[in-house]
């Protein structure tokens, strides 16, 4: 039987769609899910995604090192704020990260009930993803994160890059996957010029963090994969095929 | 100052979106709002959107002429089913019609909250529904009827055939708007090859109402708009610009 692929564009639609058995991917490309992994890839033992900055601060006081901003700047004693590009050079090597996001954590947690694996989704290990897909059974639910509940355009085009990569083995009898496969193929040669255009590109440019960004829309920098595994965000290596 | 313009892609997202003083444009390509404007266009005096048979069986004992369908049959005791063709020829001129739809009726009725006017929009007066707009001082909000909730491919590329025509008067600091505006102008050369893969089409062609898709799919056909007045649907003439 062929495999299924779907797409939900913001966590207020999850209800919407049967998660039992699948594998669900979860995006969030500016930034939160691209931070976890290059985190990740740079030998971060784990991360758990936490849903307000009061629960990181308890977190501190078991060894956490603790991630997170409010309005674009790190919160009050903080060691890191959102950006991907903190954890380069395995700065924070064999430590374990609570990291707080908004949009991100809210899908995470919707991802969990009755699926079978929660996987966290990046342009930088976008292929892995593909291939660790490819090798499963299970059918796949891309689940973006969007902007305070709405459509957003970096995670959808994400959506589109993983069915563009994945179509030929799998089914995507769902409008969303079909327009955001056409839009990612159309665009993807230029996917940061189209992307500027996004809201909240621009929200992320007038904080002048363009290195965040260009990060952030990176293909295939990272050749693992992101896993929630009791309750916290894990790596696992993905054999290319 | 600018007039806005923004996208919301189904009706279980509109609480996100606020309506006030908006001119919302409601849309169900297949087959609903297609069928209102192809109505008005042919002389029916107004359109009732009901909300289901039963409410639609007892205004036909008021002289109503009664439309709607369930598992793509006429419903019993009606005289109409959903089909735009069973208008054409003036067929029911001067009629009141009262409509039962399903994605529709709960579009509109959600649409009316706060908002300045609500119209229904479909291809076959899209360039008239454009100059209406332009010709008035309101932001505008393109409200997608979608499918049991979730997304759909025609109702959405509506949205950016009209956020298209409108890119020159208004802005657009809307993803769903930006993306669907640049699906729509990739694709408006075949629309009718590139719908073909939308779910709602392919259930669409299953029940043999070709007739229908290559109607819905027309454009500027009418030179009208639709518009609520008094909880009824009535025909507006529009000077072009």
């Amino acid at each position: 039987m062929t495999k299924k692929i779907e797409v939900c564009f913001t966590p207020e639609l999850i209800h919407l769609h049967q998660l039992d058995g699948k594998i669900i991917v979860v995006v969030d490309i500016f930034r939160a899910t691209t931070t976890m992994m290059a985190a990740l890839a740079n030998g971060v033992e784990s991360i758990t995604p936490v849903e307000n900055l009061e629960i990181c601060r308890e977190m501190s006081k078991s060894g956490y090192i603790i991630a997170g901003e409010r309005n674009g700047v790190i919160a009050e004693g903080f060691e890191l704020g959102n950006s991907p590009l903190s954890y380069l050079n395995n700065a924070y090597s064999e430590k374990k990260i609570a990291m707080t996001t908004t949009n991100g954590t809210v899908a995470i947690e919707k991802s969990k009930k009755n699926s079978a694996e929660v996987l966290i989704g990046a342009f930088v290990n976008l292929r892995a993803t593909a291939d660790y897909l490819k090798s499963k059974e299970n059918d796949v639910l891309i689940h973006c994160a969007g902007w305070k509940g709405k459509f957003n355009l970096e995670d959808s085009l994400y959506a589109g890059a993983l069915v563009s990569l994945l179509s030929e083995k799998f089914e995507f009898d769902c409008d969303g996957a079909i327009a955001m496969k056409a839009l990612y193929e159309a665009n993807q040669s230029n996917l940061k010029g189209f992307l500027s255009q996004a809201s909240h590109a621009k929200r992320l440019q007038n904080h002048n963090i363009e290195d965040d960004i260009d990060f952030c829309l990176t293909l295939d920098k990272y050749d693992i994969i992101g896993k929630i595994k009791n309750q916290v965000l894990v790596y696992q290596k993905v054999e290319s095929n």
